[in-house]
């Protein structure tokens, strides 16, 4: 009776897609602010205009539906509209990391196919390089753009065609059309790949939509939030929330990087409500200096992934007045797809127990279907009991479509209808999924495993350590133990053996690092610490006696 | 390069549904409290193992996917339960209104299928009539279950089995399986049919899930609501608010009966901060006697629709302290698909400057394609002028699959690629639409339309006038003429000729009213004023002289 005469047509279902964020912001909330970018105000009527120009501009350079463009762009004005005119032009977001070397930049333009690319000055010479590569050893040669931006304005000679002058060449009134199919591709993010050749991990204009309406729901965001770019729209296309602050209305505060004084005085002068980072960018914040966060406004809402936010940082945020939202994803699930929901019990613990609690992966992101531990051989979900090892997997709407050119990976990655996110995990009692480690990072020491993330844990209560981070190293008796690098707080100074008699007291004896090495850990762009460097440092460290 | 291997999957793809919504409730909230009735409270997991049990129950029934499950249900637990039991089935749930006659009652379970009937012991008589109706006539025999709730819990033997026999004989464990496809179908609603039968809306999981979350973001509704259930849950599924509950893991506060003392009185007892009503029922809470109001916590969030609040609805809400917002639909867009944003500088202006901007109808509803008024004939959109009249039309994913076993119908009610609402309006050059009239409810006066609400509005604002309604006579001379109906607040005293005079003072004189009738104005179970039932009393009106 229901499977006849009840018809999808245009008028009872139509794409579910970023786009319609944008174009309901200028509609309802023309007048107000946009972006905020040193001295630039742009309302959402003129962004809006600007996204228009920019897609019909793309067209008339022959950029067609499921063409790539590519950026590489800091978190400024063009960055945002990057985020709407590409795809409005049905063409596909590669959103190029900024720290990349020409080789890396190369081979992603090569196997992305990118037809344009906008560069920022600041990245003009990488991109030259890269663009030599590209050309040299796989002849292509895509039109350039120039993004020009104080303190980056002298003339590069990159292209002779700025990103302002593609603007001027649009029509504001260039007619948007949503894809036909929501499913439609929208962007294309490179895996760091720290093994192998980055991977293309490709979103839909779906997903895309899905996350950003769950990072409201997550964060109970109201209209009008003013949200401070701190987290690089390149990583995830800053976890959606280009996509998140159209929907909503709100003020895009732009930062072309990442200083703690810049940070506050943009917080007190705009009047922040919310922001992300990675734990570095946190820590940065907490440990600055007094004077420099003096008047800050109460209750601004930050979110902080890629590791579990220590004691410290907690402690460090309440300090500060700030709100903490412990989040969890990867590249395959548009950012995050985790979310550790706080509770108004846990509010009365005790910080250590808070802390612990707070540590957590937690639970699905609101639109996101299912997050589970499942044993990674049998696809049954593991026993809730804060115990049992097992593999985080996602499934739902954000989940990415697959890796660009890649099917064998792709299956691989959906084996038996889950995404598998490489990180093994336990489920506690309350559905809550707390990693344990990267099924690359465990520590197999004498035949037990070894959680390098419990053992990190541990190194940064000690109040000297700044940063942490353990990785194996080869041992002749028991095949692999831990090693431990370690970046103290300035001023701090501490033994190697005082980081073992500190160990000691709080872990069992073979999972105490049987080396320190003292110094800057090497960190991703975004913040991540990098683990791969670190084993190779670790292959010719010498054990300490114990 | 993007249209390969990168394919749906169970890993990337899950269809959206509300069905989703109570699962995370139940996972992440399982002792935040869901429902309260009465002395009754039933927390998240509760509520979600009940409806499992519903829903398992329902198939041990021979319930299937596709099959029509009728409830005749005030809005009480079980009405809310049936919400997500009956599609946890796979079933489609057809909300009766519960003021109708047997006669309608027996077309709506004969057109719809149904095969199981769930009605509240207050309503058994009249199902009782409607389905000796279905027998009789159709030969229709549906599984009949009772819900017996105080004070109505006398035997009625309409049926042997009662709600909570069904849900005690149902499986708590049951599997919930979302559907395979989101484009299937979770209601059926009737329309009141004014002209011929009633017509079966159907909406989708897709659909319901949208809009659910739109009613989020209108209202910046951040989590755990406390919302009162005034508006009937048979009515649109409540605004799809009871997903929307879910969705943020609010509280359902019960409500059998509209009475003003009970209503302040929940408000006050569990600090309920949203509401949804006719206009009607906010009338009722701002003329109850001042000590009814005592205490009522500030900044309670209302929402009207079925007909723009006069400057007076808004004035007493402000002053309980209560904010407004007006929005607009039909059950054929799952009751509201649009909504008169208001602005931070509407707030400075005068009164009856406020009472006009916010009696438009507005702009789309957040996750709504398109609201807007174009030419029926051409399709075209009228100039946003203000006073070009065209028919609002709406496109999107919060418009109906279609009307059920009418193709014909739904084809009309979709022609052109747009859902057409039988409303006129204009559109200010802001891009908020309003309506003028209904185009059946349009009056025709010496070939000059005369839009019935243009004059309604300026007898609304008469002191002794607490509602109105005009509608057309017929006029020998003029072809047809308004006809005012008007009743009186208590002991208001007010003459024929008053209400022609003070017409006179605020209209141009063709649209004065030619006939005032005094008395109470007939009223639809959802508070809208039956126009077809004064239109048949006005055919014998006599017209006055003026």
């Amino acid at each position: 009776m229901y499977a006849q005469g009840l018809d999808q047509t245009p008028a009872n279902h139509v794409a579910l897609s970023p786009i319609s964020f944008i174009e309901r912001a200028a509609l309802v909330f023309p007048e107000k602010l946009a972006i905020v970018h040193g001295e630039l105000r742009q309302n959402w009527l003129q962004t809006f205009s600007r996204c228009r120009r920019l897609a019909s501009a793309l067209q008339a350079k022959g950029i067609a539906v499921g063409d790539t463009v590519a950026v590489m762009l800091p978190n400024t004005p063009p960055m945002v509209e990057a985020h709407f005119g590409v795809p409005m032009a049905g063409a596909v977001l590669n959103s190029l990391n900024t720290r990349l070397d020409a080789a890396s930049i190369a081979f992603m333009l090569n196997h992305g196919e990118a037809k344009l690319v906008i560069v920022d000055s600041e990245f003009a010479a990488v991109m030259g390089q890269a663009l030599e590569i590209l050309q040299k050893s796989h002849g292509r040669t895509p039109i350039v753009i120039e993004a020009q931006d104080e303190p980056f304005v002298a003339p590069t000679g990159i292209s002779r065609e700025t990103y302002e002058d593609l603007i001027a060449s649009g029509d504001p009134e260039f007619e948007v059309v949503l894809p036909e199919d929501e499913w439609q591709s929208i962007c294309l993010n490179y895996t760091s790949g720290t093994t192998g050749d980055p991977k293309g991990v490709v979103y839909s204009h779906r997903g895309a939509a899905t996350n950003a309406i769950s990072n409201i729901l997550e964060w109970d965001m109201a209209r009008h939030p003013v949200y401070l770019w701190t987290l690089p729209m390149f990583h995830c296309n800053g976890w959606c929330f280009p996509w998140t602050v159209a929907a909503r209305a709100g003020v895009n505060v732009c930062l072309r990087k990442v200083d703690a004084q810049t940070i506050f005085d943009l917080i007190r002068r705009h009047g922040v409500t919310h922001y992300c980072a990675a734990p570095i960018v946190h820590s940065l914040l907490i440990n600055a200096p007094q004077e420099m966060k003096a008047d800050v406004p109460a209750g601004v809402k930050a979110m902080v992934a890629g590791a579990a936010p220590p004691a410290a940082m907690i402690e460090g945020m309440e300090s500060l007045g700030f709100e903490l939202t412990h989040v969890y994803g990867l590249t395959e699930v548009y950012g995050p797809a985790a979310v550790c929901v706080k509770h108004d019990e846990w509010e009365s613990l005790d910080i250590s127990e808070r802390a612990r609690l707070n540590s957590r992966q937690g639970v699905r992101y609101h639109l996101q279907a299912d997050v589970r531990v499942l044993d990674p051989e049998t696809m049954q979900p593991v026993p809730w009991d804060g115990e049992t090892m097992g593999e985080i997997m996602f499934r739902g709407n954000i989940a990415m479509k697959g890796y660009l050119k890649n099917p064998t990976a792709t299956e691989a990655a959906f084996a038996g209808g889950w995404f598998h996110s490489g990180d093994l995990a336990v489920q506690y009692p309350d559905g809550y999924v707390k990693i344990k480690d990267r099924s690359k990072d465990i520590i197999i020491s004498g035949g037990e495993n070894i959680s390098s993330i419990e053992v990190e844990d541990v190194l940064y209560r000690h109040p000297a350590v700044l940063a942490a981070a353990v990785v194996a190293m080869p041992d002749p008796k028991w095949g692999e133990t831990p090693c431990a690098f370690i970046e103290l707080k300035p001023n701090a100074k501490v033994t190697e053996q005082d980081i073992v008699d500190f160990s000691k007291q709080h872990l069992a004896h073979f999972k105490v690092p049987r080396a320190v090495i003292f110094g800057e850990v090497p960190k991703t762009s975004t913040g991540k610490i990098q683990k791969f460097e670190l084993r190779k440092q670790a292959g010719s460290v010498k054990a300490i006696d114990s």
